[in-house]
């Protein structure tokens, strides 16, 4: 990861601020041959989208995606990819007394020391709104894992929502795109609505937590020791707004753990090895073992709420500062969709990567 | 970071298997006329060194670096810097078993799928070895640190083996260096030994939680949005061996907090901005504050036990594998001078990317 | 340089192709603060504008580029400039039969082999039309060095076309933006355009050579070894459609030279070193000296001629292939201003990359 | 090409100074499971030795190269090769005049102002010594593409040296491994030798220019549009020490050229497209066309000359320089194995980049 882009191989430059005229996504770098068609990668935008339902932000933007290059005939040509999103609800204000403070927990003061200037409108660059981008380009690379990996699957949902937690022991994969939060348990979505909206009249925001598996993903994919694929993943992740950690399989909570509960004890299977537990969340030494791979991350609640906080003006006054405006009360919900997208990108690059120095081979076991 | 590299304008390259004749970084990019000698970076290899004390692994490496290139007359020339450390203690013994089997945690599968074939002595490349290189260069890092931003420090400590925990309330940044967990809590270090003294005398291994912390780094290092501070601290030590999870300031805990608690309010000091606390671990929106920078990451129980676990051979054999050897209980405590390491080449590499953009310019503040 | 990206801290990524909707270039990692409004890139982007004279291609494209991020109240903030030019004049034909037919000399049978699927349209990515992104991007990097460097000056002309020379003992700098070959002898022009009116009678296309120079560029741009100045002007000129050679000072002439002759005396000028000579071209170790820059490159002659030529069809079938169309009987002449963007994009990456390792330190003389 | 690395995913790091302990060169991104042994390299690296015989430098080093990594059971394992070479030759002398006096035409002056320091002994980083780790590596790129692609081939040899010109209607690819100066021209060698004895006696130095040709690559290598192969190619001559110009096919000729002659016209022969020509020196629009892939360098004379020069010392003194040791009076002729290496990376590196965007995917034809 580089400034604005991301992967080696499959390397996605974006840009764009959150009001100025347009933002996207440069993809390079894909495959050429697979189908691909703005509705592709609208579902996955749509999914993203503000104004869904009540838990996000009323903002109200299409977020239609347009391909202007790389793609002929309906299929991809191996050249560039431009994914273009038009911002629409630009409201028109006066940025003067935003441009002039520093938003506690925002990136208003860091974006300042290190320019000497920031587009105050709506957060700028540092605005969520440029996961948009990353939606649009993990559109493109689910497209291609689909032609190379039949049968791979890529799924992001809340495993904790402030004091809420998943319930592991009602793990239900199908229930997760039926409802807001992409809960899998739908019994407890009543309860994660009635939290929510209590933070919502509490002037408050919430943060957390976000869980991707990949399913299906080959064994080999990650290349040690500093590109391995949970290294790029742990970036992937982490460059998400608002995220503050990033674990793999048992994540943290290896610190816990002793060698004799934590090691996944391997058996001969009918198409191979097969795992007593996934504990490394489909990863060890850097390197896919073909089990689910796990990614979890933490959002942070955002800090822009309605309750007023302290900070100071770029003179150095004193100030209390309250957000107006649409904000999500847990913006941990539409990170789902950016996670899954990031996830999607990643996989992808480390085939293709894989196929670049090993041209697939896979040792043979049995 | 891409396969065996990482950092863009301060940039590490590491190579060497555990059991091969040596192994090294080349750490390209450094600026010049820093002064450098072998005995500099030794004082941090000795910290990592393996046999120092009854808690770590018994294997006797002197890990003597040697500075092959880049420096003369005492200082850094601008150009490539080879550093070289032998391996001495490389038993010999007999690999055949080993390299017939796949022991359980460890990345013998995944390498031997990926490529095919597998260095099977000591682990290979796979070896936590390897860190030993990102110590030297870590050494250097920490050099050209400290000729460019005086005062700059970087910790790190054990926040966590197993079921113990860092009392924070009892936090003393002094007693870091003053026992073998590099533990900020000198009363607590009897109860930990006597912990990790079970846990060997059990057979087996525990995790561990390590902080890092990098004091007076400048406000305005990182680029967003995918060349983020914490996006690369995060690749950095998700990239060590074992490290399952990473977390900047609140880190997954802010999964948990409302807005109203997480974001660190701001005031105006005599120097500057300050802030009432440090949940965002000095990082806002991908670029530091100028608070302490904190990091945090978890290191799994090592899976080389002597209790034995079920696996598989290469030709898909049952088998039930002992690691015998000589192996940490907790490599979670070599993994604190090595997490230091980490920091310092990633804070070094953002300082400079910084002044290459922005040439060190800072937004006034008051 | 890698796929559609080139430049370490200075990046450009150009998308988009002959005939799609648009075509652009994202430009990151620019210094901020800088004054920048889309009538500073038109100037250049008209300079290469197909249209502008009787001896260049008649498709009319106004070329307008819009500024559709990072940039805020006219000055840029650090974040990627995305540069956007929408193609208008793309002219509806059937281009079933371009589609099944490689034209000799053209990358149609390349693209075809290696993607399995090619834009037939007006040559899609292969056209010479992407260079309007490289101006683009070009123009931005002009305005940071003008900032940064005051008095720096890049400027390009024909020293051949065909089997015409300049004449260096005529050379005049000012004479370059007075005519249509930016020829540096207004003597000459009338000589160039009575042989190019030739060549088109001809239905012929000529090759060209093309210098550029870059004065006042500061000594002590460039990193040894790979990451040469000179290395990276090559690779940049390269880039550029139809060039087949680069020379830097003597070029290919160097290998006639004895050392006596070749070698640049040093003498003590009151602001610092002064040279007796040129041959290197501003350029020794891959390090600036302070003096001109000069790079040079040649220009194929088009392939697209009205002439017949024998080729294949996809299906493997003979053909005779004339190509009608709008096409410049001397690329060479268009390719002048951008060669000037590449160096100037080049120029600038190296100085932040200086200031990244050296931070402009400058190891002092006499 | 970033610093001392080059390539994508066969990446090459190299490092050493001239009179340091070692140089060597670090090789990421080999695929796995290729036959490797010191004696591989070994044979090129004799090709490049100095002292081979009466025309190069007589400076008496053995060049003998150790794998230190990556290579296990005689066969690459995919993990990092280290190659090191020791220095054994280095002539302990006083460097304190040369290191107060800058060599007209060499890299002195321009390292001294970038770094503010540079390491005397022997030229130090900007020593043609570099080279030899190059070769090591090339001789890696070697075997990995003759177990690729069966029957590829990769020569080089001299066209030119000062004055003199090999005569192209006498070109014999079988004369070149027998003589000094890899002409293809046995004819013609006992009049090189007398040419270049004549300029040793002057005191003086001549340069060259060198072809390196690889026969047999397939279709479809080059990454458009500023990845091409061409560029790259370009690039890693241009990086060669002492380099000034880089051609591809016809190069700065195809400036004179008409279109009627220069595109290359197509025919369908037994195994695919047959070209009646190859002024395309084997890429079209940065792809290869599976003809021979031409690329010629030109080496200027060696600054290193006996004659004295005028030039300035560090306080801006004048002074007269004369270079004694054991200096080439023709660099060009032990550059033919460098370009060798060089074209080995570079091709075998666009392959792997290749299979990993199109999986080794041709578009039929026929």
């Amino acid at each position: 990861m580089s400034m604005n882009s991301f992967g080696h191989v499959f390397r996605v430059t974006t840009w764009g601020e959150s009001h100025g005229p347009a933002l996207g996504a440069t993809v390079d770098g894909c495959p050429p041959g697979v189908p691909l068609e703005a509705g592709m990668l609208q579902v996955w935008l749509d999914k993203r989208r503000p104004g869904q339902n009540k838990h996000t932000t009323q903002r109200n933007e299409p977020d239609q995606v347009r391909i202007l290059s790389g793609v002929y005939d309906g299929k991809t040509t191996g050249t560039p990819i431009q994914l273009m999103i038009e911002n629409t609800d630009q409201r028109s204000k006066d940025y003067g007394e935003i441009e002039k403070t520093f938003r506690p927990g925002h990136a208003d003061i860091t974006y300042h020391q290190k320019y000497g200037i920031r587009d105050p409108r709506g957060g700028g660059r540092s605005s969520a709104r440029e996961t948009a981008a990353r939606v649009a380009a993990g559109g493109v690379a689910r497209e291609v894992l689909k032609a190379l990996v039949p049968g791979i699957e890529i799924k992001g949902y809340m495993t904790q929502m402030g004091e809420l937690h998943l319930d592991r022991d009602k793990f239900d994969w199908d229930a997760i795109d039926g409802n807001p939060f992409w809960l899998p348990d739908a019994g407890a979505v009543a309860d994660w609505e009635k939290y929510l909206l209590q933070i919502r009249k509490d002037n408050d925001s919430v943060g957390a937590a976000v869980e991707v598996v990949v399913r299906g993903a080959p064994a080999g994919l990650g290349a040690p020791v500093y590109g391995k694929l949970d290294t790029d993943l742990a970036a992937a992740m982490m460059s998400i707004n608002a995220v503050k950690g990033v674990e793999v399989g048992e994540g943290m909570a290896a610190a816990a753990l002793r060698g004799t509960t934590n090691a996944d004890e391997i058996f001969m299977g009918p198409d191979g090895p097969e795992y007593s537990s996934n504990h490394a969340g489909g990863i060890l030494g850097g390197i896919s073992t073909g089990q689910d791979i796990v990614v979890r991350f933490a959002v942070k609640p955002t800090s822009s709420i309605l309750t007023p906080r302290k900070s100071i003006t770029k003179t150095g006054e004193p100030i209390e500062v309250i957000t107006k405006g649409r904000h999500d009360p847990c913006v941990g919900i539409r990170a789902v969709p950016v996670g899954e997208a990031m996830a999607a990108c990643v996989v992808l690059d480390h085939l293709l990567l894989d196929r670049a120095q090993t041209g697939g081979l896979r040792g043979p076991i049995g």
